[in-house]
């Protein structure tokens, strides 16, 4: 048994954040039934990469979902809706708040009707408060959560992470919210209402960086590819292509200096402790590159593998995408769409034992499933 | 009742990937035993920035969480931990791999002791495979995973997200993976084992980045702020600061456009669909800007928002910090630390409506709870 097995998920989500969620309880065994707005369904059916006038990017969000089009303007729509939810045990969403109250959907008029129903909401800002009407999109998020202002170059302006992490997080913590929730009613046959803000989900990466302002008051700026902490920690240029080294404690320092055939920089006082490696981290910069200078990347992340020290070479999509290591983690899998071609899409990188490896089911067509499954709750409303 | 009240962790984790997971545990209610090294504990208990001699680092990662100091070399320990093992419903760890196995701590050895025992292992490259044993930092897995080659300006090296999202990711998806396991027992009595890698963690970030790839070939770069299909969807300059606006569909450029008195836009074909401002996105910059330099990036947000323009200043991490919205949400949160005074932290993102509003308990100090752990299970073993 899939350890989702036998959930069902009505799933109001579009686009990025929401179907990000519900692709990983998919993927655990949840039955998924993606609800869409008839004719055009979800706004990344019409979103580039496409393969034979299908959507890559909607394929790699929404593999082993059912596609029910519906219109939510349509009161029987509605009526038909709060029949499903009956029968369903998670509902979730990533409308902007107040749309699905217009709908009549919200938690309250759910709860009314299936009582333990467990209800996720994705959003901008969260449920309530100041900021709940403001629209978000990813770059929003990340502009309002203050991760822009500690990524990139000192010298460039504020940056935005590039992949749509305040989507995807907001994705990844819904998803722990859902879970949890369905152990709680399991336990106490309670359901629940899950609220998730990309704001909050990117304002929670933050980590130790909050404490660098609420300690010490000093407010964290970008610093490019270094540690906050430790040095040597960098990209470094070789004679072809950058190196990530990344050293951490002192041992692993001192293994590094003999590899490199730099003991006389353990005797030097300017490069004794992280800390002092941080003042002269630009000198130390200098002393490896003119090391790494004789080797290309690869080459030299051979020789540093050796020796245990941390450190990769900088890969891009396509040599990670290409790599014995992500073909062997299962992480880029075939998805099989019928007339549209093979699609080789991410891969669940939560590797649970009791999920056997097994064909990633395809993503629907637009409405695939409207009639096998309305016909079902057409009956129950008889 | 908390929602994983009544769970124990075993918590072998140290540094960030694996205490970001067992805090979400901890804050949801589950009793996390943290085991620290004798003597030294958690490397982060020596990271910056310190308040009263305690690391604000380690605080907000460790709240909620018990103390139990053990040297895993000591083949008493390890009988004590096998007699806490049977009494325990997760254990968690975040070494290298085959290090457990060497405690005799791995899954199999632990599943022999308690068969429905679930056990997750956070690496950087996987408990197994050609990468497995090679050193991980987050900066490593970064750069093996592909985002650094995507993140950044186009002019600008590989850039390092400016948070260690090598250890969030991997942290929130072994979080998905315990819960999901903990509903799995509830139904099946099983457990299981969950192996979560750094690597895998980031690649399933890119999303459709990967599709580029797989689809057309195209393999992504750097961008910057822009969006690979919408436009304008970047930051701009006003006349003090940058602001961040997010169009992705043509009623919100219209919208725009209108807003800012610029409907002779509407009708300029080089702005007409989003695959020509893409196209044209440096003279639209030029045009947004004119507009913009009138306003402070403040001021021209309150405006733009008005007309319901998804924008937003770009925070530092004081800014975010401070809002009012970050109040609301309860997203940044005090700790009272005692002696060594109010810490405030980070709150948790996943707002749960079983989980009412409580105090944040306090990280405990190294091997506050050794004794009081440690007798219940010496007295077992009798």
């Amino acid at each position: 048994m899939k350890p989702l097995e036998g959930i069902k998920v009505l799933d109001f989500t579009r686009v990025l954040a929401g179907p990000f969620a519900t692709k990983i309880l998919a993927d655990f065994g949840a039955e998924v039934i993606k609800i869409e707005r008839t004719g055009q369904g979800d706004d990344t059916r019409s979103f580039g990469p496409f393969q034979n006038g299908l959507s890559g990017y909607f394929v790699c969000l929404n593999t082993g979902k059912k596609s029910v089009e519906l219109n939510l303007k349509d009161p029987d729509s509605i009526c038909l809706l709060k029949e499903m939810v009956k029968d369903v045990d998670v509902v979730i969403e990533n409308f902007r708040p107040g749309i699905m109250r217009k709908f009549n959907l919200d938690y309250a008029s759910l709860k009314a009707i299936k009582p333990d129903i467990i209800y996720a909401s994705i959003s901008g800002f969260g449920q309530e408060g100041v900021w709940s009407n403001k629209p978000a999109y990813d770059l929003i998020a990340q502009a309002a959560g203050g991760i822009m202002s500690i990524n990139g170059y000192p010298d460039s302006p504020p940056t935005r992470v590039g992949a749509s992490l305040g989507d995807t997080s907001a994705g990844l913590n819904a998803t722990i919210g859902i879970t949890t929730a369905l152990f709680h009613r399991e336990r106490t046959g309670e359901g629940q209402q899950i609220d998730v803000a990309m704001v909050d989900s990117i304002y929670a990466l933050l980590e130790s960086n909050v404490m660098r302002y609420t300690v010490e008051k000093n407010i964290p700026q970008r610093i490019g590819n270094r540690h906050p902490i430790s040095a040597p920690f960098d990209i470094y240029q070789s004679k072809e292509g950058y190196l990530a080294i990344a050293i951490a404690n002192e041992s692993l320092f001192e293994r590094f200096a003999i590899f490199i055939h730099r003991e006389d920089m353990l005797e030097d006082e300017r490069f004794r402790t992280d800390n002092n490696r941080q003042n002269y981290q630009e000198l130390l910069k200098v002393e490896i590159e003119n090391w790494l200078c004789q080797y290309t990347a690869t080459e030299a992340a051979a020789l540093l593998e050796q020796g245990g020290i941390p450190c990769s070479v900088i890969h891009d999509i396509k040599d990670i995408s290409e790599s014995a290591y992500i073909k062997e983690r299962n992480m880029l899998v075939d998805v099989n769409q019928l007339d549209h071609g093979l699609f080789k899409i991410p891969g669940n990188p939560i590797k649970l034992s009791s999920l056997k490896q097994t064909n990633m089911q395809r993503a629907p067509e637009l409405g695939e499933h409207t009639e096998a499954i309305l016909e079902k709750y057409k009956e129950m409303m008889k």
